[in-house]
């Protein structure tokens, strides 16, 4: 007998039928002979709905108010929840975040947990319950409700595993696993058996945000195996955890992309050793991520800096530059909409020192122009034009060989 | 400067615009330099969406759960409320019930408050903040959520006052104040300037609930004046204090009806000391309130107990009474559909013996036939036909001279 913790997102709880849908997989865990905590969302799409009320009153609400009324959403999800359980013979609980003892920062929406203190949350496992919990939601220990921003119900979910040293935690989702790539362009796409953390963290956003990078972390920090599976079909998912060791001959494991991407160069930047801190620091300071950063000398005195933004940041990115063109002393700003960015990731590539080369060529290969490089141990990011995104990802996949299933691999 | 607590009710926070309405009420108070603690209901019909939801999953839902359930709907208010109030430049901040220190018994659906611990609602007060608490919930000592049960933000709001020692409790609600009777039955009905606590209790059922009585009894045991006015009219409502000094002259100060009124008679009960005890215990037992009871002996060894009850009781009543016919020694059961309670309601009876009689005389002169009699210090209550209900009131009413105005009150 073990621990399991489940996380079903707002999709899987989003009908009465799905919610005793997923009170039929709980139950089957308990059957197992397994002690059961089950993390949920807001249904469907209560939390925008509670968001267009609020947006009707003020344009710029307070973020302890927005917490206060979004966190009613999965209080409503766990109630219904623990009914429908109890409506199946076994006995439930349902706990909101303060309750289940999760502490986090003093910070709204986007707090991060402090603490778990395990006290009820074991004592009610102990008398035998199916525990119910909220996701997304904390309170600090002055007793303020906070919510965890993005992600923030697998983070409940992972955070509840480790704090009760659970044996697995299963993230319920609306796809099957993680896949080589994004089967939406790719039909040879293939679903990874498992993935390390780090390949997860690269793989993020394949998948349509299947999992959290937040939640990956955490899980990896506690070293918390997860399966992400279907809440829908009843087939085995993709596991991440540490040792991943059917597949390590296989380099690469996965290829992500997104479009959406500009690139923006700022010419003529003083050559100084705080150049790069400057310019990041003002743009991080409005709250504006960039990504892939390349830094290239023209002369001795001048530089210029490419970095590629979200094309949604663009106009807000070029604002800032500009109204702080005096401090940052540059010349112009020169900028590339219609870009996307193909990325390789694998934590085989370590020991394989060719593999952006392999890259490099297979793109040429197919009359692709490379436009930004960024490459990390496991990660080899390119910047392309939009228009050959899905040929860079076909023949990416196709040339690293990821439709083929491993011999040591079971198909499912 | 001082305290003033306000309730609303779930009419009056109703939708997005009645949410900007009550925002305009609370600044206005602030305005006049008080200091404001809210107490707000759920919004319209969320509770009964909610309990209708819930009714999908389960015919018999675990009132635990349903407690964490519905407490969201009032958390959905006091946020959006609070965000209403920020948005016409006030600062405020919402507190559920447990955050609000409300601390009740261990018993869920309907619990009782058992302490308010005010450090909180104190501290956000002296910071000039406009404050807006759930209304309807609390938690226990052991942070089980909890809900007070009917009434229950009535009584939230008064048992705040209380605890704050505030200088009054306003309860909006969508009627203007207490009247003398319905004024949908009788157009001379007239709105109360004032009534004591007594006889707020007992004219309970004037006015469509207006004012739940827990929390008028809980406002007389902490002398807590009360006024009850209306949400969307600015007019002056009907004050609830212990002196009534303006209209102490009028011995009858309301007619209280209801129809859906059923006789049962017990007949040929032991005439021992126990029958009355046994009858009523084993009745309340099963969840059975009666209201007026009168014995009457045959002969020496049997006697015939009399009761009113609901007549949506009346099956589970007599049901009770027969499968305890063994226990409870009676021949038979009458029963008496189809009858009407009116009251004649006034703290002024109890200097005035022949107030009954008048009741009596007006009755009888207008040909209605009373069925049984009640009386209490501040009331006297007949059963009649429910066909001469409301002849009855008028002409009670109109006997009584309570269409009259008094020299001493000054018209809204």
């Amino acid at each position: 007998m073990g621990i399991i913790v489940q996380k079903f997102g707002g999709t899987s709880v989003g009908s009465v039928e799905r919610i005793m849908n997923v009170a039929n997989r709980v139950s089957q865990e308990v059957l197992a002979g397994n002690q059961v905590v089950v993390v949920v969302s807001a249904m469907g799409k209560t939390t925008d709905e509670l968001v267009r009320l609020a947006g009707e009153i003020s344009s710029n609400p307070s973020k302890r108010e927005m917490d206060m009324l979004l966190t009613t959403g999965e209080q409503v999800t766990i109630a219904l929840l623990s009914l429908a359980i109890k409506e199946k013979g076994y006995d439930a609980i349902s706990y909101t975040g303060w309750q289940a003892g999760i502490q986090t920062e003093a910070i709204h929406s986007n707090a991060r947990i402090t603490n778990i203190e395990t006290t009820k949350l074991k004592a009610s496992l102990d008398e035998g319950k199916i525990v119910v919990v909220a996701g997304f939601q904390g309170a600090t220990v002055d007793g303020e409700i906070t919510t965890l921003g993005r992600g923030g119900s697998d983070t409940t979910a992972v955070a509840i595993a480790a704090a009760l040293q659970a044996d697995k935690c299963d993230i319920y989702t609306d796809v099957t696993g993680v896949f080589t790539t994004d089967p939406r362009y790719l039909n040879t796409a293939r679903k990874l058996h498992s993935v390390s953390y780090d390949e997860m963290l690269e793989l993020a956003n394949l998948g349509a945000g299947v999992l959290h990078p937040r939640a990956v972390e955490f899980a990896k920090n506690y070293s918390m195996p997860l399966e992400v599976r279907s809440s829908m079909e009843n087939e085995r998912g993709t596991i991440i955890e540490e040792e991943v060791s059917m597949e390590k001959n296989l380099v690469v494991r996965g290829i992500a992309f997104e479009d959406q991407v500009t690139r923006v160069t700022v010419c003529g930047l003083p050559n100084g050793l705080r150049t790069l801190s400057t310019i990041f620091t003002t743009l991080a300071s409005n709250g504006l991520n960039v990504d892939i950063i390349i830094q290239g000398t023209t002369d001795q005195d001048t530089t210029n800096i490419s970095f590629s933004v979200k094309t949604a940041d663009l106009n807000d990115t070029v604002r800032v530059l500009e109204e702080n063109q005096d401090a940052l002393k540059f010349d112009r700003i020169e900028k590339e909409d219609g870009l996307a960015k193909v990325s390789i990731v694998g934590s085989g590539m370590i020991s394989n020192p060719g593999v952006a080369a392999e890259m490099f060529k297979v793109l040429a290969d197919h009359d692709i122009h490379v436009k930004m490089v960024s490459t990390s141990e496991i990660k080899v990011s390119t910047v392309v034009e939009k228009g050959s995104m899905v040929k860079a990802v076909e023949a990416l996949h196709d040339a690293f060989q990821l439709s083929v299933v491993e011999n040591n691999e079971v198909t499912v």
